[in-house]
Parts: structure tokens; sequence; C-alpha cells
């Protein structure tokens, strides 16, 4: 299909769908406070708006936490817009799960019950108890999407991210050093290694996934690995909706999802043609059986500066964007494209910008 | 179709499903503790944990905010029991959501952020704002339902509801006297009449139906209200799951509502034929466009003493159980009968008591 490449042969025609439905996990992790780890906020006092902020942008098309949308310190807008552009454009439903944002979005909002993540240098993320209730309730909810959807795409919104899964990934034994993504051209791979062997330092070795993402994860991670394990047993196909940190949900669920198989990461080209990590390898090493689709949209082409720089290096992905826009494409039979999304990202974008200027 | 009763010609084919969807909406009004109203909780102190343990029940087959499964003061169980036998039965998936549960569930929730009714007889029962709040998240959430499913069904639990039922109905100038029906089965109509006067004598004649629900409704008729209003908007079909409260959700939609025959009341025959209410007068005072459904689940002759009450006047409905053991029977094309689900809810209800006596 034009506008998506896979690493495995067959795999699009895998993840044929019918009705689709995506799910935006939002959540928080100190960690993200570490100043010079992320860039998913215009700065450390608006990183807990980020979540909320990309949720309610998702239904609205404004933000109603913060005046703006969600952007970069140097105004990179948010992959929502990519998001909310695939959504509209492919008629796929959307639901918003909170699993420990810091900030409530004002909008309907199904929760969790979870607590923010803590800083993992200074402290084990999350109560294991926490973990399994992230992995209880989302199984429960994974199983009731699967009985109305063939295909669940999973994305996320969590400031920091990459930083947890390079630790958990570690925790487990996998070498992610100078592989995960960063939502700045300039990754700080040397920052996000020492903050990870800082907090390895602390909380010492781990027998299992659970365990791993107690100490050094997010609350992101179980909720999304539990809502793909509860639709996968239900008999759904599961897109992950993300980049490099779901390497480390590929990771938390590959010794209990019998169908791994039925999984794929779900991405955009800006991230899996990244220099600056290596997507394809962190998965492979986590798993050879899950594929990675990623999709061009042709950023790179756009009028408009603040997309463009998707296109070099700033943003790349995040809130579902790249699974969202592959959903819609697989959705259309191939009738929606890249180009499409584009056209429909810049209108959702101009207005955003009149909207500003008002 | 074999144990469902249609109040109107061709009824049951229109609301014909193959991938019906069960919401559950929980709240609260205080206008409950006023004594002798309602028997929806062993006792008063315990009214607040009926909604949040009646959804815990649809998910787990067992509560975990109270001990036991939330049961009138003498022990007749939640029509719960109905509605998950019928869920499991048909698979037929379940969304919860929280409109002012007092109480709040131990399960993956979607809330809509709302405050508890208050006590009518005292005060309004909720801001109008937040009246405007549950219209519009409920739409925006029926929405994407109606995207992912043809039968929307809405089921509602919330202590003392045909009394606030009553009062919105009287301040739109529906007689409703004697005709709300009761979970006891000696109607305290004189109660809810004087009730209802009372509050009336205090916040006086509205302009419209959403200032009804505001000073004499309760969270959950604008919540579902909104829901039903937003899949009928989306090309769905909805039906309302309930007996008499739901008439008051038809009174405040048919103004807003344009396809209002894609709606439906779905509920049991202990309701319909309750002599001493009258769900069919009242709808038809409301609306002569909105059938109503109803099932025959043969309670009447099961073994059980605590199912046959069902038929002898008590408790006679509530969380859905109607409504969704028709979704049930519709979509399994009269596969699955009253009588099937006789047995699912007696097996349920042996392993309750098992679990009780332990």
């Amino acid at each position: 299909m034009q506008d998506i490449v896979a690493s495995h042969k067959l795999a699009i025609k895998g993840f044929a769908t019918k009705n689709p439905i995506f799910v935006c996990v939002i959540s928080y992790s100190a960690t993200c406070e570490i100043p010079g780890l992320t860039a998913a906020g215009a700065n450390r006092d608006l990183m807990k708006y980020t979540s909320p902020a990309d949720a309610e942008f998702l239904y609205y098309g404004r933000c109603k936490c913060i005046d703006a949308i969600p952007a970069t310190p140097d105004g990179k807008p948010t992959p929502a817009l990519i998001t909310r552009a695939a959504l509209q454009t492919g008629n796929i439903p959307l639901l918003v799960i909170d699993a420990g944002a810091k900030v409530k979005p004002s909008i309907p909002c199904m929760s969790f019950g979870l607590e923010p993540g803590r800083n993992i240098m200074n402290e084990n993320a999350m109560d294991y108890s926490m973990v399994r209730r992230a992995l209880e309730y989302g199984e429960l909810i994974g199983k009731q999407l699967a009985a109305l959807s063939d295909v669940v795409v999973i994305g996320e919104s969590i400031p920091g991210g990459t930083t947890t899964a390079l630790a958990v990934l570690s925790a487990l034994g996998i070498d992610a050093r100078f592989k995960v993504s960063s939502s700045m051209p300039e990754n700080p791979h040397d920052l996000k290694n020492k903050v990870v062997a800082t907090a390895i330092n602390r909380a010492g070795s781990v027998s299992s996934p659970y365990e791993a993402v107690a100490a050094y994860g997010d609350p992101m991670m179980p909720s999304v690995a539990g809502i793909a394990s509860g639709a996968v047993a239900a008999g759904s196909k599961v897109i992950l909706a993300g980049g490099t940190q779901m390497s480390a949900v590929v990771a938390i669920l590959k010794h209990n999802v019998k169908s791994i198989d039925k999984l794929c990461i779900g991405t955009t080209t800006y991230v899996t043609r990244d220099s600056s990590s290596d997507l394809a390898g962190l998965v492979s090493a986590v798993s050879k059986k899950v594929p990675v689709l990623s999709c061009d949209l042709h950023l790179g082409e756009s009028i408009k500066p603040g997309l463009q720089a998707f296109a070099k290096g700033f943003v790349k992905e995040g809130v579902g964007a790249g699974g969202a826009s592959i959903a819609a494409m697989i959705k259309s039979k191939g009738r929606i494209t890249g180009k499409t999304l584009l056209k429909a990202i810049e209108k959702d974008y101009e207005t955003l910008i009149e909207i500003a200027h008002c």
C-alpha cells in the first residue's frame, strides 16, 4: 500500500481492518522533569499539561487546559494534529484513557485510577500493585474493544517516555542504548544513558517485566500492555502506535501474549528513518515476530514550516500519529494516502494558526 | 420474537442489531436518602454503594466496594445479575460511565466529571453548567460508540431515580403521578408526589427540559440523553434500557433529537405489566413515536425465591437488565430466549450464593 512501509512481508495484509478503534493512553512520568530530556511541552512547568492537552485536542481540535496547542519550546506543534486529521479522515472512533496523567483533561475520559509515574532516578516509578491494576483494567477494556473492533490502535502521550523505555529494556537485558528515539533532532543519548544507569544502580536487577515496569517504567506501559493483551486474547489485532517506547511494551507482552504475531508497531517514517535511533533493531532484539509498519506523511513537502519540522527530526511521532494514519490508510483500502492526510493536517493547522492570531 | 413484547408494530425489526454495545451510566441523587423512597440498597448508609457495586458486578461477577452484592433490605439481589448474564450470553461489550456516582467503583470507568445529584426537596439537583457538560460529553461519546455499534443500549443505576423522573416530567407539564414505577411492590406514590410537590414549590416553573433537569432531575438524565443524542446523530439506534425513569430522558430528548424514532425504551415485563405504574401511558404522553419493548425473563418460573421475587413486584428492573436482555435476544436472532437467560441467571445466582456461604 502506498505510503506504508512494512518490515515484514505481508504485514500490511495481516492488519487489514474494517472498523478500527483508536485508544489514546495519556500518562505522566516525573522522569521528564530532568532538564534536557524531552521537548514534549514548551517548558518544564508546562510538561504536565502536554498529555491532557493532546487528549483535548483529539476531541475538540483545540485545547481547554492550556490556551495554545501543546508544542515544543520553539513552537513545533503536537503530533496530535496528525492523529486528529487521521481519525477524522478515516472516521475512526476515539477513546481516551487516563493512566496517571498529572493534570486531568476536560473531556469524557476513562480512568484506570493510577498515580503519575515517579522519577526513576530517585525512586521506583510505580507501586507493584499499580502495575497489576493497569494490566488488569487494560485487559478488561481490551476485551470489550475487541468485541467492537477488528484492530485496536493504541497510542500514547507521556513526556519522557523514551527514557523509561530505555530503562525497562536495559533492566530486561536488552541493550537499547543509542537506539531510543527523541522528540529533538539532537537526541540526548548520553543524558538518557546516565539517568538509566543511575536508576539501575538504585533499584538493581528485576526478575520479571512487571517488576521492571514498577522500578523503571511508567504507568503508560502496563496500561497499553494490558489493553493489547486483552484485545488479542479476545480475537482482535493490535497496532501499538508509537515509536521506540512501544518496544518496551512489546517486551512486557512477549511473555504473556500467546499470539504475539497479532501485534505490530505502527509509526511514522520520521522515526524509522531517524539516524539517531534504531527502532527496527530495538524491536527485533525484543521479538522477531512483531513487524514495524511506518507511514510517510510527506510532511517535508508541506508549505508550513511547523509541519516541515517533523521531517527534519523534530517531534517525529507521538499521540499515536503514525498508527492512526496507518489505520486510516488500511481501513480506506489505500484511498487515503499520506498526501490526503497532509492536506487535512495543513487545513487543521491553518485553522489553528488563525485561532491563535485572533 | 419470542419473549419480547413491542408496543409498536415492527418495532423489534427497527432495532435489529449485529453489534450492540451496552453502556451503564452510574450516578447518585441525594433524593434517595428521603426515608421510604427506594429499596435500592440494603439500608440508607449503603445506598451510595449500590451503583458502583452494580458496575463492579457487571465486570467481575462480584463486588469490590461492598462484601455482598447489592440487594434490597430483605435480600432481593440486584438486577445487575440479569444484565451480566445477558451481556455474557450475548457477547455484548460493556462500557461503564460514572456520571456523578458518590462512591467510585474499582473498575476501569469513564468519567463525565459530574458531582452527585442533590436532594431536590431542599435544593436544585445540579448546576446548569453540569447539565450542559453531561450533554456535551454524552454527545461526544455517543458519536464514538455509533461508529462501532449499530445499537447503543444505555442502562442506568441510580437510587431514587423514579422520584426525580416524576419531578422532571411534572415540571414539563406531564402528569406522571401514580405512573412511575418502584423497586418495591408497595409503590410509595403518595410520598413521591409529596416530595415532588415540595420541590416544585421550592424551585417553580422552568422554561426548558435542561432547566427541569437542573432543578428537579439527576446527573443520570442529561448523561444518558447526551449519549443517546450523539449516537442517533451519528447513525445508530438507541435502546434506553430502563423503566419509567427513561420516560424523563425521552422528554429531554424529544426537542433535540431529529430522529426520535431511532429510540426505544427496553425493559422487562415486570415493569410493563406492573399494576402500580403505567410506563406505556407515561411514554406515550411524552412521545407517541417511541416504542416500548419489554422482555419476559420467566423469573416467576425460577426455582430460586430470590429470583421469583422479581416477578412478584420486587426490583423489577434496573442496571439496564431488560434492555440488555432484549439486545441479546435480537442480536442472536431469537436463539437466546427468556428461558436461556433464566438458566444463565440461575447459574450465576447459585455461584454467588456459594461464594457468600464460603
